[in-house]
């Protein structure tokens, strides 16, 4: 506590320049001297706006209030009678004086909002005479009343600490007296006896009568609001928000003004912008002769800002100059509590607004060509969520309430791809599909997604799962998609052999129409209505390219089919990271043959299969190439474990379990030997199974192993990539692809992979007699490969990072299984701070990484890295990834915008030497 | 090559000091010069050991020939000469003169040996004049004919070029029509003839006739010994042996000395001491009036060394001194070929002798006494697998001969754990166990083994299955045992049902005697007779003396069970490093505690099950202290998925198939009622095993994580070890607990951990009144923990890595699945140098290792630090753990005498600053 300031505890809301230099100038010590509240009111006196007059007892008075347990600090007394008088002057009121009465309230403000958290005091100065003399005054016995009682039970309550159960049941009994429902439809003799049984409650409840002395109400007032720092739901909020305990609370005294005096009397609220498309326009509601509550109660319909300009155009545009000068002053649009007493303007408070993604856009972008705030602050205005925003449709709010409020609600799961999503129930990919070809709109519900439901996935509107995380197979392939999904909704039962979905007693049948809200899990019976914000936005656009001169480091795509990488492309992206080949596999027209390839007990069945597949690829890559004509294409050659391609082990088990069971009991020989010889297929196939299972098959035989394993697999691939190459740069396609080995440990894998890669690479381009240059690299997702990427850099011309395995193996946590077994125990009890396949783990994940491009560096000092994992697009990552020196993030379609931007915070926050 | 030796090409065997003079006294240098076998005959000359007389022509000189296309050096034929007139001078004997013939050999030599890759041509200066005069001296028609029928095929063959085949034809006619099978039997007469036939062979196929002029055999013999060190199979050998192309042989042209020359000639190999049992005395074999090549092939029964006392006692004592002579100047056993020709004794050869890991040991102790050598060298001359072989049985080698011979080899699979063993075939754990409680020895065999089998490993005598590789769960327990154990002997089908096994149409029957050998993976039908070497030997207790004096890192032990630790400790542990709490569980006492503890699906059940198991816990824990009196013994909180203390999903659901197959045609209300029960009963077991299910269970619910999840497990076995410590204390025992937490990879894991345990420990403590000293650390066998140690250290005392999981998740590979599906195929490939499971891969796991000490000790300066892996007790990891700082090592018990070595000799190798 600073010492010299001992003689000054108060000050009046004319005096901040005075705190100001007492603080060496800084307004964050301000803000800690006179609280946030108090702070702002001098500031907007200061710059001439019309506030009631007031004055603000410093936070360091309650420091030393609550420090002498129980005694204002010495002065503090006869400061606030000084400023009390001083107010008096201004406001021609007088302090307890039924002919001018001045009323004021008393309100708590520490430096950091809390809000609710402490305590409030309105009408400080009603007595029995001044209810008289403002009666006279104003004419108003029902507003006078009500406000007295209002005092004494507030009062009683917050200062002489009475429950307000009394109170309240006072209230209930003259109501139903009354038969009304409302507390405002009493009169004003009802007022005034309750004020009378209400002071009765006092003297009986809190041992003391209710102080008749404006300025005893006022001394027990500040102590009630200094106390109030000490609360248990105080301290318990600043344990969670993480504040100091030692700040205190300044406490503000201003003169009460009232917006039902008349006609000449308004009140109302007004943003300096339209708060939901961004528009530069007053906007606002307000009622005249009203309260402030009651613009918020909603009783009274209210008028908009716009009919204030015909009911008071003098006000009108005095509110509109001083809101653009708040504006100005504080350089965000600003939301605003005013009241007209008798034909006079107050500001009661103004804060910075709050806003829909849209408007934030829209009022960054227009700020800037205002010249009000620098493209780097507008950068900095908008979240990246925001912009995730754009890409989505959402449940328009007043559709979704009316839904609930039907009770259509039916469960809510995790929130895991955001968007909401409307279509008719298919449970199985199958349907889903042929569902989606029709015409329908369709939402996959599965117990949970596996490799082979994605063409459904892709088909659909949105997923729906009962099973699973944030980082099961149906969240990452809905995120990758930008498909809307709610998954782990454990309420509901899905019963696929019925096809119905239940909960409790509740069921939906397959063809029936649900809502999902990606955004907050909410599953809904029925259509909601959506709306869809426009990513073709002119701000959005504007902004976006504002984020592309700041930031420093390349936004890329994982795009697997040409329609990704089209949609990538046009969200910005500048080149294609990461293309799965292998998902081209999952295709209905190619599984078979690869099944065949995988199966294959002969070299001769194995090539033929691989001779099927490659026109496949070579036209999955052609098209590739010809959407990212003139930009780099990442191709990884096969990753996953072969089984992923195979019918699962106990789905054969439990297949072959059942058809064994039948034929117990089978009729005729002819089933007998139906069934014999199914079981026979299928006793194969899990031979196959079987042989490929493993204990650990994210460990397993996958990724470049594979490639060793098989090496015609490799040489099909790589193959199909080069002619489809050649293919489009006949085309004249601008070509540019990197080819990228997955899963690599050690070099010599590289080594022997890129022996063979070139040579068919020559061999291809010889025969079609084009030279294509490329590049060759490798992921970097185990923990050997960043140790000695020194070593992997002798072959690699690039690296990226795949953050999601290089995370389970650098954390030791199986996705498939964390969060079930522990990873949400983990994050709920802090033991983590953060979900590792979220953000990536700057520590450990983040070191190695660190240590992968330093190493590769110093053998090859122009080696190209990138990261491709999920954290790609993620801000705190992309910060990450830049702080280590990445030449780009690689993200799926719908996250390249956020991207965009992320990037572009993390170099204004950070700036590089 | 070097100008100045322009002038010399050859070099006397007496004028080896000039070449090292020349060589500036680098005997390396010599050896380059003059081939490793002119060094070594001029070595042996230059201390007077008596080396037939002879000259070497240099590398330099064949390099020359060879550069030059075919001609020799200018001076090199005249300074052969010059030496040659030397040799004459020295033996009285003249180069083709008939009355006094010198013989001379002349072989190649390089400066690294090539057995067998170059040619040698024998009995050079034979001509018909020559052979005349020889029988004249000899008076043996018939050596002195085979002689000369041996020079001219050899001659023809090595020097020009004829293809063996029709010699052979000659030979094998004239064995024929005198119904012999051996060329020894034929007469004197016969050779005389094959000679001529020899010479029209080589006139008709060589196109010249063989030479008469001794100097032209020579010259030629020269030439074709340089011209084969570019032969194909030499430049093959060199490849493969990494011998660089440009070295160039010797030629070292030698008296012939023959042992055939009547009763006062002989031949024989001998060692300087034994080499079977190391003891100091001369031992070998000789053949009076014989070859070199009777002796080796057995033809005739050879007489032992000290029967040449009795014969030639003067002979027997120059050789037993000339013997000690080269002991002396090679500083190490000796294996000598030597010739007595007509009562003169001739050393042809001199070579370090192989020998048994008894004697190596014997024999390197012995002469450090006998003070020949030092400490170290004595240290560095016995291989740690030396070492291994004292611990293990092994088969006698005629007995396992006899075995094959007879048709008893049955199969052949990995040698995982060394050592014979012999005993009954049980294919099951309990019986297994059942069998050996009644006395009897026991090979277990299975398919595969698992955690719950341990109580039959340990108790049976050997292990054998037909799957699984060096990494498999039977080769570690097998290990860590000490268990002789072959694995993956894929040739074996193993019948449970019927209780057989079986090789094509061999049949083995449960309960019949078979023998395995884990050195080499023999498995044989029938007993084996095996020898046990003694560890108790004095020789090996003073070397590993010796061994501790100098290694400055310790050994410790991985222990679980007290007689375990009581062994290590009698092996020379200093500690345990690794208790492996849960093998305790798998005890069938325990299993079903085990269980319903997991099972439980109240928490109360739960904790009665917990109860249940205190007590054997604490007393596991109370034997480890008491048999560790002293020394630290390190327990490490439970660490496996809970899944593998309960049925396998596999067994289960093939149970249920089979109960529900079996339902279908019960006979029985009763029966069918039965059925039902049990298949409910499994099927409630069914899901708790599908609910602990993982997709990748190595990264799952484990170690630490458990002991967050289950807080109630690890407070009983932090009670558990802290009531033992307390007991044994009260009884005298020195107590030293580590706690070590498993699978540690955040810092707030650890502290979490170190909260509960500490509180726990205190209470105990407090119960018990006695003060227990204790150390808390945790495993580092994640990759984040490495790279976070320094926030790791916060909290550990100490650290121990696991390397096992470290070297899984680091390397991404899984143990349990890599060798079947690729690492076998990267090691042959040589993809990887080295299983990275049994030698720690430096570059990548031995990288982390580095910088979790280094930032360790950042924290804690005095942060002590070992190793439990596996690779603890492999002498290259040995080396690096003590490059990298650590305090220990800690290895299996039977590993522990090995580790003790390999860390001297690491200490030796590499002496630190």
């Amino acid at each position: 506590m600073n010492e010299i300031s001992g003689n000054k505890w108060v000050y009046a809301f004319d005096e901040v320049d005075e705190a100001q230099e007492f603080m060496n100038g800084d307004w964050d010590g301000v803000r800690g001297l006179l609280g946030g509240k108090g702070a702002n009111l001098g500031d907007m006196t200061r710059i001439g706006v019309p506030v009631p007059p007031g004055f603000t007892i410093t936070t360091e008075a309650c420091n030393a209030y609550l420090q002498a347990e129980g005694t204002f600090p010495d002065g503090m007394i006869t400061q606030v009678s000084e400023k009390l008088r001083k107010v008096e002057e201004t406001t021609e009121k007088s302090f307890g004086d039924p002919d001018s009465p001045l009323l004021v309230s008393c309100r708590s403000g520490a430096k950091f909002s809390m809000p609710g958290m402490m305590d409030t005091v309105l009408n400080i100065g009603m007595n029995d005479g001044v209810v008289k003399g403002l009666i006279g005054l104003t004419d108003d016995e029902h507003f006078v009343y009500d406000s007295y009682r209002r005092l004494v039970q507030m009062f009683g309550s917050v200062v002489l600490g009475v429950r307000d159960e009394p109170f309240e049941y006072v209230l209930e009994q003259y109501r139903d007296r009354r038969g009304v429902a409302s507390d405002s439809d009493l009169t004003a003799d009802d007022f005034r006896s309750i004020t009378e049984e209400f002071k009765a409650i006092v003297e009986r409840y809190a041992g003391r009568s209710f102080p008749d002395d404006p300025a005893e109400q006022l001394r027990l007032a500040i102590e009630a609001v200094f106390r109030s720092w000490n609360g248990k739901r105080a301290i318990d909020y600043r344990n969670a928000a993480g504040i100091p305990h030692d700040l205190g609370t300044a406490v503000n005294i201003q003169t009460m003004v009232f917006g039902n005096m008349g006609e000449d009397s308004a009140t109302g609220v007004a943003m300096s912008r339209n708060a939901t498309t961004g528009e530069p326009h007053l906007e606002g509601d307000y009622l005249t002769n009203a309260q402030g509550e009651d613009v918020v109660a909603g009783i009274r319909t209210t008028k908009p800002m716009d009919q204030l300009a015909e009911e008071m155009p003098d006000l009108h545009r005095e509110f509109s100059e001083i809101a653009g000068r708040l504006e100005q002053h504080y350089r965000e649009m600003q939301d605003m509590e005013f009241t007209i007493e008798r034909g006079k303007l107050w500001i009661l408070q103004t804060r910075n607004g709050k806003r829909t993604a849209q408007a934030a856009v829209r009022i960054a972008v227009d700020m800037t060509d205002e010249g009000l705030i620098a493209r780097n602050d507008a950068l900095m205005r908008v979240t990246p969520a925001q912009i995730d925003f754009f890409l989505h449709p959402s449940f328009a709010f007043e559709a979704k309430k009316e839904a609930k409020d039907e009770g259509r609600h039916l469960a809510t799961g995790l929130n895991v791809s955001p968007g909401a999503a409307v279509g008719v129930v298919a449970f199985d990919a199958d349907l889903a599909e042929r569902w989606a070809n029709e015409g329908k709109d369709v939402i996959m519900v599965r117990p949970e997604t596996k490799p082979d439901d994605v063409h459904g996935m892709l088909a659909c509107n949105g997923i729906l799962t009962s099973r699973g995380g944030r980082t099961s197979h149906a969240a990452l392939v809905a995120r990758q998609f930008g498909k809307p999904a709610v998954v782990g909704a454990e309420e509901l039962s899905i019963d696929l052999g019925e096809r119905v979905l239940r909960v409790g007693d509740r069921v939906v049948r397959e063809g029936e129409e649900i809502s999902i809200d990606g955004t907050n899990g909410d599953v809904i019976v029925g259509v909601v209505a959506t709306q869809t914000p426009d990513l073709e936005n002119e701000w959005l656009k504007k902004l976006l390219e504002w984020a592309d001169e700041v930031r420093d480091i390349g936004v890329w795509t994982n795009a697997d089919y040409p329609d990704d990488a089209r949609v990538a492309r046009s969200y910005g992206a500048e080149g294609i990271g990461l293309t799965r080949t292998e998902h081209m596999f999952f295709d209905q027209s190619r599984l078979p043959i690869v099944q065949k390839m995988i199966t294959a007990t002969i070299p001769a069945d194995r090539s033929d299969a691989l001779e099927q597949l490659l026109p496949f690829q070579r036209e999955d890559f052609a098209g590739l190439f010809r959407a990212m004509d003139g930009l780099p294409v990442t191709i990884r050659l096969i990753d996953p474990p072969l089984h992923e391609f195979l019918p699962s082990f106990e789905e054969l088990t439990t297949d072959l379990t059942d058809l064994k069971i039948r034929i117990q009991s089978a009729g005729s020989l002819k089933e007998i030997n139906d069934l014999l010889s199914k079981i026979e297929e299928e006793e194969h196939m899990l031979a196959r199974v079987e042989s490929l299972r493993e204990t650990n098959p994210m460990l397993g035989l996958r990724g470049v192993r594979l490639g060793i394993v098989l090496p015609g697999l490799t040489k099909m691939q790589v193959r199909a990539i080069f002619e489809a190459a050649c293919l489009v740069a006949d085309e004249g396609v601008d070509v540019h692809p990197k080819i990228m080995i997955p899963l690599t440990a050690h070099v010599n894998e590289l080594a022997r992979q890129r022996t063979e890669l070139e040579e068919e690479a020559k061999a291809v381009m010889a025969e079609k007699s084009i030279e294509v240059s490329y590049e060759f690299g490798t992921m970097i997702e185990i923990p050997r490969a960043a140790l000695t990427a020194d070593q992997i850099a002798e072959h690699a011309e690039f690296i990226s990072f795949g953050t999601n395995d290089l995370t389970q193996m650098t954390f030791g946590i199986s996705r498939d299984d964390a969060e079930k077994a522990f990873l949400v125990q983990y994050l709920e009890e802090g033991i983590l701070d953060a979900n590792p396949f979220a953000t990536i783990d700057a520590d450990g994940v983040g070191e190695l990484m660190k240590i992968a491009v330093e190493k590769g560096r110093s053998t090859r000092h122009d080696l190209n890295a990138g990261i491709c994992g999920e954290h790609g697009g993620d801000p705190d990552s992309i910060a990450l990834c830049r702080r280590l020196g990445l030449d780009y993030v690689s993200c799926s379609p719908p996250r390249v915008p956020v991207a965009r931007l992320a990037a572009a915070q993390a170099a204004i926050k950070e700036p590089l030497d």
